[in-house]
């Protein structure tokens, strides 16, 4: 896929896709059009149809995607098609439910470690994974993502003991700011600025009278 | 804010801006360069300040951003500045994690209602707001946003409940995509596609010989 180049956009709604395509496949359905992809996610058709196009995916003429072919392609460009593990450290109310979070096995990911510095938390098993104290984070660590559920004031800190430790991807459920080197990419994800933005949506559709 | 017209990428950074610099106004910081909200948020600064001249932001010459300022004008467009109420359904973990957020009650966010079926958590309270059984959902509900931290199989379930009770806006937390009519919002947020989105820029990079 290294000389497809797809637009950044498009790469943050294939996930999406691939979700529905992942029921649509369950129910036993083996072709679908872009409008029924539209009407179940959102997404204008036309949108869906171009995105799928960079990849070289047009349908059949009258009839639609093949369901298992396109999610084949989306799982090769989103890299899907191989084991990614996991640390996360952490393991408070937040960390305890995206580790026992069914979907994450669904799409390959692999909770290699936990830990917490918890008395109360350090030696308990989730999932058959023992929660580790975060001194005794092995060095390098060789897993493929780094997810930080600690309070905001003690992020920058596990950031930097992951970093330290090899990590090259960190998703951080902290309200920080992380300081990272250029080699290491970091996703953030804040309920509150998902709240604002729904409420933008809200408000705004309120003044314009829908 | 009407006639502002600004878009929706742009809508879907202000949080993040309205994060840091709140986070330097508690450090006592007055003004601030695009260069520094770039450093600190990943957005190159040329975007930054493209996305605030949308609402006749252009900073002072030589000098940089108003801090306050710029707070106040991010939060009217947002609607920040009036206090939006919630219901959530499912106080499992997350739903758990979620009402104990603290970064709610700091954007002006409060939770009304707490919702779940199960008689183990029917009667507790939360941060004072005591969990009620779903079935006693009162009608109309009067809260701005209803959030969804149910299993996926009860989801829909449960959003008709809430488009029945009044709710125009949801916050989804399951796989499922929701069915609502036209004038209801719905913003989801997947786990698994943050892990699948930081996956492909992660192995991008790599390919790319970071």
């Amino acid at each position: 896929m290294k000389n497809v180049k797809i637009p950044e956009p498009t790469i943050k709604r294939l996930p999406l896709y691939y979700q529905i395509l992942s029921n649509l496949k369950e129910k036993g359905i083996a072709i679908v059009s872009s409008s029924e992809i539209s009407n179940l996610c959102g997404v204008k058709a036309s949108q869906f149809r171009k995105d799928v196009s960079y990849f070289g995916e047009f349908g059949i003429q009258g009839l639609g995607y093949r369901v298992s072919h396109l999610m084949e392609k989306i799982s090769a460009i989103m890299y899907l098609n191989s084991e990614h593990t996991i640390a996360l450290v952490g393991v408070g109310r937040l960390g305890e439910a995206f580790a026992r979070y069914p979907g994450i096995k669904k799409w390959g990911f692999k909770i290699k470690y936990l830990f917490d510095k918890s008395p109360h938390r350090v030696g308990r098993e989730i999932n058959g994974i023992k929660i580790e104290h975060i001194e005794n984070m092995p060095k390098p660590l060789f897993v493929s993502i780094g997810v930080i559920t600690v309070p905001s004031s003690a992020a920058q800190g596990v950031a930097d003991k992951l970093v330290d430790s090899g990590v090259k991807a960190i998703l951080n459920f902290t309200s920080i700011s992380l300081k990272v080197p250029e080699d290491v990419v970091v996703r953030n994800v804040d309920l509150t600025h998902e709240l604002a933005i729904l409420t933008y949506f809200l408000e705004r559709r309120k003044e314009l009278g829908y």
